[in-house]
C-alpha cells in the first residue's frame, strides 16, 4: 500500500510552565514548554506525528517555517521518501531559496526536525513497529541509507563501522530498560525545601543520578550543590548544568570552585558554538575528573563532528528536535562511537523524552553495546499529554511497544493548549 | 530631543531575479533577491530603515521573527538604547524564551540584524551623519560600548587594541574610495558569450578584480576559469567561489585542478560551519598560493573567533545582515585586525553593498589602515531601488554622504515588489 502524504497540519501548542518555574535555568528564566506540532495525513488514512520543542514565544515562527517546508512534502509517498531518504533530507535542507535561512540551523532546522520526526513516525507506524525497533531491524540497510544522507566526506569513514546485531542487548533493554537521570529535582527557581524534598522522594523511587542547574550565582551554586550532595550521598551521581552562562575562563574557575562536590560533568559551560572554547575547558577540567557535556543546542552533524575531532566534549548530548531528526542523529551516534565518546541524550521539555528514548535504545542495541557512563535525561513533566507516554521503572526508560515515534499528543491536550486560542491561554489572558 | 520608537513596520520585499539567473551559484540555483525590510517610527517623526537579505521563499518567516522582536523595541528611546547598547543587544538575542530559536543564528539572527540595522540607521540620521562617519567619530567611545556588547572573555583582549585616529585615511577614502571587485560578470547561469562580454565591458570601466562561481562541474569550471583568465589577462585578480558545494577532500582536489588559473582565494569551499575543515583546506592550499575566504554564512562572532583562532581562513567576509548588525561586525573587524587577516566584505544581493560599504570604510579609517589584499564585493543589481544608492567610481566605493545607513528603499519600489501583493508579483502569478 502506498502512503501518499496529502496534507501537513501544524499547530502552536504551549504549556504555561513558567508559572511554576519548572524548567528555569541561568539563561532561560521563564520557559513555557511548547511545540510546533506536526501531523502528516496520508491518502490511506494513516497519520504521522512529529514535533519540535520550543520555549514559548517564537513558536509561531517555527510553525510558519513548517508551513514553508510543507510544500516540499505534500504529494510525496512514504515509499518514495524512504527509498531515497538522503535525497529527501537534502530537498528539505538545501532548497535553493530557503537554505539561506540556515543552512541547517536555527528556526529552519527546528522545523525540518518536526517534519522529519513525523515522517519517521509515519514510517514506523506503517511498519507496525516502535521506531527504535524499526531502526534495529534495518541496521544493515542503514549502512546505506543513513550514512549517504550526509554531505561531507569526513563522515564517510563511518561506513566502515561495524554494527552489533546481537540480540542480547535488545533482551536486556526489554527487561531492565535504559538508565535515566533526573533533572526534575533542581531547577534554578526551586527553593531549598523543594529541592531537598524532591531529591529525597527521587531516591526512594530508585533514582541514583541527579542534575542541578548552576551558573547564576556562585555562592548560591555552592550552597545548592552542597545541599544536593548531602541529600543524595557520596556514591550517587551528580551533574551540573550552566546553560551557556559563562565565557571560557569563567567556566574553568567557576567549575573548579564546585569540584569538591564531585560532579561527573559540567553541561553547556559556554556558547554552544564555541568548539575551541569547549576544548580549552575540557583540557582544564580533565585533571579534576570533570567532563564537558554539550549538544542540546548543537544544530547539525558538522558541528558535532568538530566537537569530537577537537576533544571538546566527553559526553555527547544529542537532541531529537534540534538536529535534523533521526537522519542526523544516526550520523552523530555513529561518529560518537567512532570517537568512543558516550552519548547521553538531552530530554525533558515536552515530548523530548518520548522521542529520544528510541534513539538511545538503538544506540545501545546496535552501536555502543555499553552502558558505561551512559544515561538518558528524564524530566517528569507533561507526559500525560501523549497517547503513548514514556514508561519509567526504577529510574530506567522501558522500551516503548506502540508503533511509531511516541510523539502523538492527545487531541484534547492540543486543543486546550493551542496558542493563543486554547482554553488554557484564554483563561490566563483574561486573568 | 528624545527619539522614542513608537512602532516597527516590516515588509516582505522580493525581486524576481531568478528569471534571468542573476545570482545563481552551485547551491542557490534560483534566488529571488529579497529582504525583510524594517522601518522604525519615532514619536518625533524621524525614521530608521533596516533590512536583512534573503533569497525569496521563507522571507515571510524572517518577517514574522522581526514582528516577534518588535515587542522588545517599541517604547524604547534611541538615547536609552545607545547608552547601553550591550544591554539592548542582549535583550534581543537573549530573551529567555526566544533564544531557544537560535541562539544568535539562522532566522532569528537575520531578524535581529534587520532590526539593529534600522536602529543604527536611526542613530546616524539623528546625528546627521552617514553611519561610517558616526563610527569614525565615536571610535574612542566604541572602545567601551562595542567591546562590552560581547559575551565571551576571549574577545575581551580586543579592548587592548589601538585605534588609528589619523585623518589621513579618511581623506584618502573621500578622494579615491574603497577598492571593489565585481561578481556581476560570472554567475553560474551565464553563457560564455555573456561572461566574455561582461568582463570586457567591466575592464573598460576600470575593474581589475573578478570573481567567478564554480563547483557544479569541474570541466565547466576549467572552461569558464580559462575563458575569464584569458579575457582579464594575467595581472588582474581572479577569485573563485564554490558556495559550500564540496566536502573537505573534494575541495582540495577540485581547487588544485583550478590552480593554474591563479585564483587569489577559494570562497566557501565547504560547509560554513566546518571550521576545522576550512583549516585543513587552508593548510593544503597554502603551498599553491590560494587562500580560503568565508563568512557570508557565519552567523556570529563566536564562529568568526574560532575561524581566526584555527587559521581556517585568510580572508574574512563579514556580512552586514547575517551577523547581528554593526555591533557584531565591529567585534569581527577588531578580531580580524588582531589576527592580521584582511576583511573583504560579502555584498551583492539587495542592499548589502549599500550597508557594508559603511563598515569597510570604518575598518580602513579606524582599524586596519591598509588596502593590502583588501577589497569589497560589488554586484551591479537593484541599487535603483534605494534612496541613496552606492556610488562606484573607477571600481571603487565612494563614501556615502547622506545621513544614515543607506538602506532606505524607494516607497514605490517597496510597494511594487511586496510579496505577494505587489504589482510585480501579481503580474508574474497571472502569467
Amino acid at each position: 500500500m502506498s502512503h501518499r502524504i496529502v496534507s501537513v497540519s501544524v499547530r502552536d501548542v504551549r504549556f504555561p510552565t513558567s508559572l511554576e518555574q519548572h524548567g528555569s535555568d541561568a539563561m532561560h528564566t521563564d520557559p513555557d514548554y511548547s511545540a510546533a506540532y506536526v501531523v502528516l495525513h496520508t491518502a490511506c488514512g494513516l497519520r504521522g506525528f512529529g514535533l519540535t520543542f520550543t520555549l514559548g514565544k517564537g513558536t509561531e515562527i517555527v510553525v510558519l517555517a513548517v508551513e514553508a517546508l510543507a510544500d516540499l512534502v505534500v504529494g510525496k509517498s512514504l515509499q518514495d521518501i524512504v527509498k531515497d531518504f538522503r535525497g529527501f533530507y537534502r530537498l528539505l535542507t538545501s532548497d535553493g531559496q530557503m537554505r539561506w535561512l540556515g543552512p541547517e540551523k536555527g528556526v529552519i532546522q527546528l522545523a525540518t526536525a518536526a517534519v522529519l520526526n513525523a515522517v519517521w513516525d509515519l514510517w514506523a507506524r506503517a511498519e507496525g513497529k516502535p521506531l527504535w525497533k524499526l531502526l534495529v531491524d534495518m541496521a544493515p540497510a542503514l549502512h546505506d541509507c543513513s550514512i549517504k544522507t550526509h554531505l561531507y566526506s569526513n563522515i564517510y569513514y563511518l561506513s566502515e563501522l561495524f554494527f552489533f546485531l546481537s540480540l542480547l542487548p535488545e533482551d536486556r533493554m526489554m527487561k531492565e530498560g535504559y538508565p535515566a537521570y533526573t533533572t526534575s529535582c533542581a531547577w534554578l527557581g526551586y527553593s531549598d525545601q523543594q529541592l531537598k524534598q524532591l531529591c529525597t522522594d527521587a531516591l526512594k523511587s530508585g533514582w541514583t543520578k541527579f542534575k542541578v542547574k548552576v551558573g547564576a550565582n556562585l555562592d548560591d551554586d555552592i550552597h545548592r550543590c552542597r545541599l544536593i550532595r548531602q541529600t543524595i550521598g557520596p556514591n550517587n551521581t551528580l551533574m551540573i548544568d550552566a546553560n551557556q552562562r559563562w565565557d571560557v575562563a569563567e567556566a574553568i574557575s567557576w567549575v573548579t570552585s564546585l569540584s569538591e562536590f564531585k560532579p561527573l560533568w559540567i553541561e553547556e559551560p559556554t556558547s554552544p558554538d564555541d568548539i575551541l572554547g569547549h576544548a580549552a575547558i575540557s583540557k582544564a577540567l580533565a585533571p579534576l575528573g570533570i567532563g564537558v557535556a554539550t549538544g542540546e543546542q548543537c544544530a547539525n552533524r558538522v558541528m558535532f563532528k568538530q566537537f569530537l575531532q577537537a576533544s571538546a566534549l566527553q559526553f555527547v548530548q544529542i537532541d531529537s528536535c534540534r538536529l535534523g531528526s533521526v537522519n542526523e542523529n544516526l550520523a552523530v551516534l555513529l561518529m560518537a562511537h567512532k570517537f568512543q565518546v558516550p552519548v547521553c541524550p538531552h530530554a525533558g521539555g515536552v515530548g523530548l523524552c518520548e522521542l529520544v528514548q528510541h534513539l538511545i535504545l538503538f544506540d545501545y542495541i546496535c552501536v555502543s553495546a555499553s552502558l558505561s557512563n551512559r544515561m538518558c535525561e528524564y524530566v517528569d513533566h507533561l507526559h500525560e499529554h501523549f497517547t503513548s507516554p514514556v514508561v519509567i521503572q526504577n529510574a530506567h526508560y522501558m522500551p516503548p511497544k506502540d508503533p511509531g515515534y511516541s510523539c502523538e499528543m492527545l487531541e484534547s491536550s492540543v486543543q486546550r493548549h493551542q496558542y493563543p486560542e486554547g482554553d488554557t491561554w484564554k483563561l490566563l489572558m483574561n486573568k
